[in-house]
């Protein structure tokens, strides 16, 4: 099965500490790979992941606080010193192209490569980015600004050719790219074999979502149902709920909640408050509801199997 | 003696590696603290560094490349949320103002402090800055926009009281302030003793300057003459001396023989290439021309006795 993985190269929130950069991560499905969020430092982390630059084509910015983009102006700048040509595609709410334009106006005015900003409502469910193997969707979040998360899935694939029907059937090499695309088989003596006789069950279609930063929102249940692998904000522990309330985070255990409530398979959890000297106690709330919890680290790759 | 210490947070130049970071300083001068450049996770070292946030009141922005800059927006956002209230003074060259406004408007705008810009003008040697006990110079450099270095000079300091004078002459505790400032003694007797016989010379005035990005200006020799330390850039090594020339930057040696003729007491280089994983090759060409050179690495700390 192709790679699909979730680099984390910063798990921390606005404040950045010795241990954790601000929220950045690359999502890798097959040789393609998309940001999500660059925050101050992503190319350094870039460089130190050993992600190939050159094979990120979209970024996608959950929303404007500066823990989130400001890593970008110093990415665009370096891609364009390491040659690159093709198109990057920034995808954020607005107004990011509006702030960013004179700062590449100065900065990068002799890029050889385009930016292209597409700007996403943040409030609607929808597909903001297709291909011809994966979508992404928005999930709309609550957050003191407009804020969305981002859900990764593969599309249907196809299924897997039979190699001993093939044989049984004597069926010619040039069919089975049909066959592949779901073609059913006649017979010289005139016997239709169906599809479902002639191939096995495609792969499953791998999907993550990505969720901060936000209040726990109970309403995205059916938008991210069974993923799997859910990356959820865990700002702080239960002692500071109500502060988590009051700056539109959520707590390690409604992260949780949200992973056991909409049946997904893992959770991670990240965005840590720089109060926490060491995570465990937010891992140790979130297992309560959800046992299936992991923390976010700099550098760990999650792979999605 | 008060500290006199440069500390090094990054020594890279435009392409950021795994070893180095872009261009950052803080030169710390008694209990105060200035900042030289503020490249891409400037904030990120000097938490690594302990230095203290809140001493920073000054930056200086040599030239408006963004490996010398992009920090800059995240560190004034961190300085916010830490709760900073006193004056951030930010001296760079033009445009940098009109640049970060739409940024700081946008991303700052609950800020409980102000930042203010002053503008520099890099081509003219001048001093842009002075409290009670240093100055800071610039110093105009050859780039491909403008920039400027900058020479941070200790005043001349006050005499010291000589003790067993005081005593021989049963000189009263209130005239010893007095004293100190340059008045003379007269004794009961009428008989004038001249402040150099009740006072011994002062502790030497400390400087030390800061050369990047630039082709070698032997012109500067008399503005950093004799200074204490001296970083200058060293971009490249002797094999890359026209590629140097074509992007206006310098070579070690290049840097080694401004230090000589300048008659600088150490040499500390920096700015290396992404090129070179081993930078022995420039500090041997450097120590050729000029035997005291240091090679600069983060979070060094030189300390100026």
């Amino acid at each position: 099965m192709e790679p699909f993985e979730v680099h984390i190269l910063g798990c921390g929130s606005a404040l950045p500490t010795t241990r954790h950069n601000a929220s950045t991560q690359v999502v890798r499905i097959g040789n393609r790979q998309y940001m999500i969020d660059c925050g101050e430092g992503a190319q350094l982390q870039l460089r130190k992941s050993h992600i190939h630059f050159s094979f990120i084509n979209h970024i996608f910015i959950s929303h404007l606080h500066g823990d989130h983009c400001f890593g970008l102006i110093g990415l665009i700048s370096t891609f364009g010193l390491l040659g690159r040509t093709s198109p990057l595609h920034i995808h954020a709410p607005e107004p990011l192209h509006e702030i960013m334009q004179p700062q590449l106006d100065f900065f990068c005015k002799d890029l050889a490569y385009r930016v292209e900003f597409h700007t996403i409502d943040t409030q609607k469910n929808s597909v903001i980015y297709e291909d011809n193997s994966i979508t992404v969707e928005t999930i709309p979040q609550k957050h003191r600004i407009p804020c969305c998360g981002f859900l990764f899935k593969e599309k249907p694939k196809k299924r897997h050719i039979r190699g001993d029907m093939m044989e049984y059937y004597n069926i010619p090499l040039y069919m089975r790219g049909g066959i592949k695309e779901g073609n059913s088989f006649t017979t010289p003596q005139g016997e239709v074999i169906p599809n479902e006789k002639l191939t096995s069950a495609p792969d499953p279609s791998r999907s993550y979502a990505y969720c901060s930063d936000t209040l726990p929102c109970p309403q995205n249940k059916d938008i991210i149902e069974g993923v799997d692998l859910l990356y959820h904000e865990a700002t702080f522990a239960d002692s500071e709920e109500a502060r988590a309330r009051a700056t539109f985070h959520s707590t390690a255990r409604q992260a949780a909640t949200i992973a056991k409530e909409a049946n997904v398979k893992r959770l991670v959890i990240g965005h840590f408050s720089s109060r926490y000297t060491d995570e465990t106690i937010l891992s140790a709330q979130a297992k309560e509801i959800f046992p299936c919890t992991e923390l976010a680290d700099e550098n760990i790759i999650y792979h999605i199997k």
